[in-house]
Formats: structure tokens, sequence, C-alpha cells
């Protein structure tokens, strides 16, 4: 029988070509306003693997736009009213349900502080969309899973084609609309020595580095949430010093390294973490930085894609299929994950 | 025997009382220049235990300054040249040593196009002080530890020294003029408890909210690299969600719970985890939530200062002398943490 997770995430590919399709004209109209009074600054306000989508959008709208974005916790707004909303700065919700209380309040700040909002959401009839003055639907259709699969990939989607209609990126375009096809490729990829070899693991690190490291963020929680795995993601330029004092001979990475400027030095990490002894799976669309005689499990392959940005939306999709098999092959039921409710309701 | 370590960290209360006063002119013309021309927007560079105090220092400026800080990723102007450089902009950096290449690199890119720059650095005849028009020493003295600690204090304090001055805040500036007496008394808290629960530990969470999330990061790098426990930080608004997979009965917890408006959410936060039947320790100034039935090490004194944001550095102050008695307690050695050296030198 197949879990909730593995059937969300395999619809992951139809959504988001409707997603693309659907919002057109909607993100059409938020790019012309984008374009008509560039922001200064960007904040994103969003929670758990939310949160991690709009890091990943975020990341990649900073290297391409060249202004701040920053990820706002929303204790701040709700608890000391910062940052002052101002005309110049937009401000961006990401959310699943478009419930959580916090994300409101954060929204209803900027919005009537006089800021441009943005939410996306996957009930375009929640109090989140009707906070913003732009609100958009992620089109994932209903999701019951407790572990987010095909919202997350559906927000990654989303905050993408925002960017090629805004920055008119004719690369990033063709890569969206090769997208949904290129998900479905990444639903095969064969990432089974990973699986083996983590059936009875119990902790390890998830790196990446520039925008992976986003991912990695993702990967990390669900590696806890689905798996009961003790994983924690780093960027590779950080986890040389303090965090390798845990890494000794057999320690597990799985390093996320999909093609762009931030490669090389992922690869770099990857290379002397085996040095050290360390188990190290690298994720990426090309294989031939691997040696063959690096042994078991090495290399999890991914789908290349047009443009960098996509090509880490399919990665993570090949992440899912694996990491729900891994909870699987560990007893565990993917679909009711240890201690965990669906909606954040946090304050 | 002292370690290096421990000495360090005991230094830092002199150390900081030196800062403040050497400092107080260069400040002040900082200062200055801040209110003469308000930022729109700021960002921070740095790495490691220097990047855990930059987010301390930048949620206090943004609940204070109400304008967005960022901590930019040095990936992204060194492979992207995003940001921007731009007037209304200030950017800073972070570093004990001034050495590494990646952080000069974007400050260098900041400074020449036009952003003013300041960094806080404990060697003032260093690169990254070369590569800013506003070089700020942290008087920390010479750190030889590998695991940072003055060093980190002192970036703490430098931080919080500019906010006082700039934005005029007179509850800040009398907390900073009373912060070494009450860093000298932080050192004789007593933390033992923790110690001994944590001697067969290998794993636990940090937990804050708000600006204390960041501290709840260095404890986290500090358990890792001294002690080879398996920490990792969250904010307590999030460990309920995925995280909590991880929280079975005994798993340890430790919520730094510092005065000021984040803290109920903390400690009732710290409530539910007792509840599922984890071990928590909640460090604050004031014990009087903590029922005493509630057993074993749950309270960790804290020294109550007059604003919140000392308190933080006080906290971290006690955390320091617990960590490094929990190393030797484990049977390492504080002074020779597994697998690192000192300068991070990542490109």
């Amino acid at each position: 029988m197949t879990s909730q997770m593995l059937n969300e995430a395999q619809q992951a590919p139809e959504r988001i070509a409707e997603q693309l399709e659907a919002n057109a004209v909607k993100v059409a109209e938020v790019a012309t306003a984008l374009r008509a009074s560039p922001p200064l600054a960007l904040l994103t306000v969003a929670r758990g693997s939310s949160d991690h989508a709009s890091a990943y959008v975020g990341y990649h709208w900073m290297a391409a736009f060249k202004r701040p974005v920053t990820s706002v916790p929303s204790s701040l707004v709700n608890l000391f009213g910062a940052p002052q909303a101002q005309p110049n700065q937009w401000a961006f919700a990401y959310s699943q349900s478009g419930q959580s209380p916090d994300l409101v309040k954060a929204m209803q700040h900027f919005s009537a502080g006089g800021s441009p909002t943005v939410a996306w959401v996957n009930v375009i009839d929640s109090p989140l969309a009707h906070s913003v003055r732009y609100a958009l639907d992620l089109h994932a259709g209903p999701e019951k899973s407790v572990a987010a699969t095909k919202s997350y990939l559906a927000q990654l989607s989303a905050g993408l084609h925002l960017q090629s209609a805004w920055l008119q990126d004719a690369a990033l375009s063709t890569a969206l609309q090769g997208l949904s096809g290129h998900m479905r490729q990444a639903l095969h990829c064969d990432w089974s020595p990973c699986v083996e070899l983590l059936k009875h693991v119990n902790q390890l690190y998830v790196l990446g580095r520039g925008s992976a490291w986003a991912l990695a963020q993702e990967a990390a929680l669900k590696f806890k949430e689905t798996c009961g795995i003790h994983a924690e993601a780093f960027s590779s330029a950080e986890v040389m010093h303090g965090p390798m004092a845990l890494v000794r001979p057999g320690f597990v990475v799985l390093v996320l390294a999909p093609c762009g400027p931030a490669q090389a030095s992922a690869l770099a990490t990857a290379q002397a973490l085996r040095e050290r002894g360390a188990t190290v799976f690298v994720a990426s669309s090309d294989s031939s930085h691997i040696s063959p005689s690096r042994g078991f499990g090495a290399h999890l392959p991914s789908v290349a894609c047009e443009h960098e940005a996509a090509e880490g939306v399919c990665m993570m999709q090949s992440f899912y299929v694996m990491v729900e098999a891994l909870a699987r092959a560990r007893g565990l039921d993917p679909d009711s994950p240890a201690h965990l409710a669906k909606v954040t309701l946090t304050n």
C-alpha cells in the first residue's frame, strides 16, 4: 500500500504544471508591480518546511535581483513590531494551510503599514490569503500527509515562477517549462543505496553550499520527522570547523550539490570529509566527479535542468521518494510521525 | 590545571570592561554617522561563532531600529556579487582573526560599492580591518583556544555598545556599564547539575525564542566542538513540529530563556516538553516559574541585568564555564577538540 506521503510527493509534477499555468496572469501582475517600483529590500515570513522553501527562493532572488532578502522571525514582528512596514519593502509569506496566527498577524502588520504583501498558500480561502495584497494559490491540491512534500515543492516552483516573470529571465522561464517533466524523471532516480545504508543509522549531516543549504535544511527536517534520524544541516563552508568534531570514520554525510557556481566548493568538502573517513553520498546530476573506487553509494543521481534553481527542485523530488522509503525500511509509518500534527498554531 | 578555554572565558569580564572604555570615541563616531543618514537595510557577514554573535546583535538591532538586518552568506557575495552595495545599506563584519579571505572579499565588495562598512576584529592589523571604513577592536586579547569564548562575548558587547550609542538607549547604556560586574557573577552561577546529567548524553536540543535562538546556536556549536555531543539549536516556536519526532522520554533539552517579551513562549515550550517526558533544563535569572517538584536540574541560574540583551551575554558566560567543565567530565581536552583548527580559510 502506498503511503499518503509518497502519494502526495508523486502528485507534485502534475500539480506544479497546473500551478504554472493557472497562476500565469496573476504572477505577471505581481511581476509588473515589482518592476514598476523595485523594492529596496524584501522580507519573508514562514515556518518549518515553508521557511526552508522561502530560504531557497530567497537565495536565488538575492543572487539575481541583488537586493537583500531577510527571513523575519515572527517573534520580531509580533513582539516588537519590527521591521517597520515600508512602501519600498515587499513582504512575502509562505504557508500550506494559511492558518498560522503568527504569520497572519505578521502579514497584517506589513499590509497595514503600506508594504506590498504577497502570500503563497495552498488554501486560497484562508486568513493568511486575506491578509495580503496578492494571494497566490499553490495549486498543490489537498495535502493530508503530516510531512509536507508537494506543498514544499510547489512553493519552490511558485517563488521561481515569480522570479522568472519579474526579472524576465528567459533561461529560468525555459527551465520552468520543462520542470514538470524533469520532476517526473526525478521520481525514478535510484537513491536505494542511501536507503540501504541509512536503515540503521541514527545520526547524520546534510550539507549544501549556497542555495543548496536551504535544501539541506528541508532534508534534515524530513529525516527527523519521518525517520527519527538526528540529521542536521550545515553549509558545507561551515562544517569543516566546530561541527567536524562529530565526524568520525563511518559518520554519514549527504551532500546536495546541484550544478552552479557553488557546486565546486560543496564537492571539495565532500572529498575532504571522505578523506577523514566519513561515508559521503553526493547528490548531483553529473557523476563524473565521483571516482568509482570510492565505493558504496557515493553518487545519488539527480536530473539535469536548464537552470540550477530548477535542478534543486528535482533533487528534492528524488529526496522525498528516498526518505519515504527509508522511513518504511526503518519500520516506521511515514504518515504517522511521532508526536506531530499538521497545522502550526504558535502565537 | 586550568584549560586555555576556561582561562580565556574567565578573562571576558575584564576584557569587555576595557573594550567599552577603549572604543567609546570610535563607537560614538560610527553612531553619529548612522544617525546622520539612517540605513534602510543592514547586512552582516560572519562565520561560525562570530555569525552566531552577529545574529544575536542583529535581532536586537531589528527589534530596536526596526529595519531589516540580513545575515549574508559569503557565497552570495563572492559567487554572485550580491547583494549590490548601496550607500544607504551598511555592512558589518564580525571576525576574531580578521583573516578569512571570503569575509575580506565580501567587505571589499561592499566598501568599493559605496556602502558604509564596519568590522569588529580582535586583530586590528588584519586584512578584514583594512577592508572597511570603520575598524573596531574587540579588545578580547589574544585568543588561543580553538573554541572561541571571550571573542564571542566581546562581539556581543561590541554590537550592543554600538546600538546603545546609535539609538541613544539609556537603559541599554546602563546595562552595559554594569555588564562586566554581572559577567563576573555569571562565572560563578552553578550549572553543575547540567554537567552531571550530560556526562553520558550524546544528543540534545538547545532552544531559545527571539534573540535567544542565536544564543542557542552558539551553545549547540560548543556542545559539538568541545564535548562531541550532537546538540542542535531550534527556535522554541519550531521545535514542537518536525523536530519533536526525536523527543522521547529522557531526551535532554536546554532552554535558554533570558527575560524579555519572548521568555513566556520559551517557558511554555519547556513545560510542554516536560509533559512529553523530556528532561528539560531552563536557564533564566528567575526561578519562580520552575516548580521544585519537577526534580533534577530543572533550573540553571543566570544573572539578572537591567536589559534583556545584556542578560543573554551573562547567560553565555555561565554556559561557557559549564561546557568546559562538561568536556573535562567527559574525559576530553577542551583545548584539543577533534579535527579542528583555529582560522577559517574558506574561499
